[in-house]
């Protein structure tokens, strides 16, 4: 029953259904999405992938947006790219039950579809969008952590399906279209770890988004899949996974609201070093505040969670998105910086001497005591100072979120780069007001260069 | 090593080292799929995708085929949706050391690619078709059958694998390039078995065949993976199988040739039931020379492999589909007509009275003791007569192959129901005269309406 009962579920969605919270946090979610996606159009991923298939697009595609540049192209080349540029700077949004980073394959595949479809109002895109990313969320929690540990990138492996539930909303399937938009996009499973600090890892989530999306077109002109594509002994939950609990989180579905548990990125790279990268900044400033010397460095330690040296243990990172997953390069420019922007995990930034020599200092031991978001980290400088910070809740978890303010400056700083303060502005009115939109399709449009 | 070795074997791959029947059996198999997939636009599937994503398209798309249409489009529609046609009527080929079909996913983007990339002589294609099925087959050997049982479809989750070194070759990458390329394949694991009996099962070969394709442009392009995708501690081997031994298996490429055990199917369905129909097929003929009623038949019964109640144990059919999915139904069907051709695996034979009758009067049972070309089959008349086969190697096996004339015979019944007689034998000289074509990129020109 589980395919039936999320898509029932999802189609029976209505947005005087949504909570106050629950739509907060969706638009929340939508604006931060997009400042992602228009700064991460300037990274290689994301231009590599247009660029390769621009040329086999017509000359006039379609009136799908590809965030951060003025091209319009079809709905499905839109999905994909923009959905690799949501995530190429790992600076999205992480549901904190998970490891599932929701909004890139839902907000990519939408966002494609209403230009399309037009006019889309903000409430059946925010209602769809909701409905999307509790698919999403429900089927993470459903075979998590198993299904991850195996190596599964499951942003991606859940995101096809939410992707395929909020198109499928918006584009009105029926019950039994809708099954089938989920089984069709049940069995494109996207993404491993193997390619996390590769440009494949964002891909991921352009694939993800693309194929929910084409799962739900398909499902809607009839190409026929199974009823039971979730739940069926050799369906998605039993083949990508050793343990799922379908039946018991879907029942939960429109109690409890798993979008509001959503939490944003403060720094560019794994949630789970942002613990650890909040006690160097604290240790920076503490630095800083006793005039001690930040070159003077000589010795850095860690203690985290086991996942930390499970995804992030690369000593020696020699490009930007490697930087992304090395405890030891996160380290290093916390402390030298005092802060972990987009500029920190540039390749310039991690080819930098001096922070390829900080980087050397720092020993990183697991402990399975300690949680996800905690860290205790120390520093030790050459005058004898040591310095000490027990972090038991990291900035941008969900018991320490980010700021209604905190969120905009990351907006307009990551954007402003990209295309300017004044179109920063202008993209970030847009898609923050997204609630009231009669049509979200002409948002892009409200900051062309 | 593994990513590596396949990659540098795939690129130093040269016609001059295939061996004569190497070279037989790729052609072969290249014009066994064309065959397939002419013949296989007409069914829903096919029809269904390309109709869902015509609109998408712009007007003057692209110089790929739709095979069995006069359409031209782009190379990544294309691929999907003569990927789809390519399997649809489960009556294209099957390697004989696993359930790997693997025409599919590689000719089908090979051609959509050699029809924009124009010329590409057959030479090169059929070189390239050669690296890509060697691929896919070594692959599947190296997870088989634990990756099957769990309920991936190999076809498709190596498929795109297989897609990915066919282009990757035809494109010229170098080994770095494909190396990411075979990677950003790998993380788009395609089809499981719950689709198996509706449309979506199709659809697992052309997505898959538009995924080896994406990767390799996008690798071409510069598209960072991974470059140990497959055999990494969380890439592709380990995440999808619990047992994988590729150092083992494509430590034999270029002296085993995968190809040579491919097998062409005789009957559209699965080949796991070839055996039983076969033998039911003998109890028709020999029925009819002793004048028994074919509709006194009192009781049906057949021993097999274990797999066949595993995949095809559906009573009641409802759909041609379906059909292909029954062992009850292709009892029915073999012993009333004498043959099971794609006409006998439509919705109205599958709807038919006299057929629905029989198939209540099949009882299946599963011996470990019997191979998986084997079946020992009975047939009760109403007059007490007993008709018995036992048969040993079922048509289509390697060991009882379809001959050259068998195969041709396939093709034009097949085609020209599709498109006519004259334009099958044009499309059948075409594709079984590629060896010698400077263009492969002019075959789908010379049968056109």
């Amino acid at each position: 029953m589980a395919t039936k009962t999320l898509a029932s579920w999802a189609l029976a969605l209505h947005f005087t259904n949504l909570t106050q919270p629950v739509t907060d946090m969706a638009v929340k979610s939508i604006y931060n999405w997009a400042g992602c996606t228009i700064g991460g159009y300037a990274l290689p991923p994301t231009g590599v992938t247009y660029d390769a298939l621009f040329p086999l697009l017509p000359e006039s595609a379609g009136n799908s947006s590809i965030l951060g540049s003025n091209a319009f192209v079809d709905m499905q080349t839109a999905a994909l790219v923009n959905g690799i540029a949501s995530h190429v700077d790992d600076y999205d949004n992480t549901h904190a039950d998970t490891p599932v980073h929701p909004s890139g394959p839902v907000a990519s595949a939408l966002l494609a579809v209403s230009e399309w479809k037009a006019p889309v109002s903000g409430k059946d895109f925010i209602t769809a969008f909701v409905a999307g990313v509790e698919a999403e969320c429900k089927l993470g929690i459903s075979v998590y952590p198993e299904h991850y540990d195996v190596g599964w990138h499951i942003t991606s492996t859940t995101g096809s399906i939410g992707a395929a539930v909020a198109v499928g909303k918006l584009l009105g399937l029926d019950l039994e279209q809708l099954q089938h938009a989920i089984s069709i996009a049940s069995v494109q499973v996207i993404g491993m770890h193997e390619s996390f600090g590769t440009d494949t890892k964002a891909f991921h989530v352009g694939r993800a988004a693309q194929s929910g999306l084409l799962a739900a077109v398909l499902a809607q002109n009839s190409l026929g899949g199974s009823l039971e594509g979730l739940e069926a002994e050799r369906g998605w939950a039993n083949v990508v996974s050793t343990r799922q609990n379908l039946t018991e989180e879907l029942s939960t579905l429109g109690d409890i609201w798993e979008i509001t548990k959503n939490t944003f990125k403060p720094f560019p790279c794994d949630r789970i070093l942002h613990a650890a990268i909040d006690g160097w900044i604290q240790v920076h400033d503490q630095a800083v505040e006793k005039n001690l010397d930040l070159t003077a460095i000589v010795n850095i330690t860690a203690r985290t969670h086991p996942r930390v040296l499970f995804l992030t243990d690369n000593p020696e990172p020699q490009t930007g998105l490697d930087g992304k997953f090395s405890v030891y390069h996160a380290a290093a420019v916390a402390l030298l910086f005092g802060e972990a922007t987009p500029i920190q995990f540039t390749d310039e930034a991690v080819q930098n001497a001096t922070v390829a020599d900080l980087r050397k200092k720092v020993h990183v031991t697991s402990d399975d005591a300690i949680a996800e978001h905690e860290a205790f980290v120390t520093t030790e400088f050459e005058d004898g100072t040591i310095l000490e910070v027990h972090v038991e809740e990291a900035l941008g978890s969900i018991e320490k979120p980010l700021s209604t303010t905190q969120l905009k400056t990351k907006f307009l700083e990551h954007v402003g780069n990209h295309i300017g303060e004044t179109r920063a502005q202008q993209a970030f009115d847009g898609f923050s007001q997204i609630l009231n939109a009669t049509d979200v399709g002409r948002i892009s449009h409200s900051f062309k260069a």
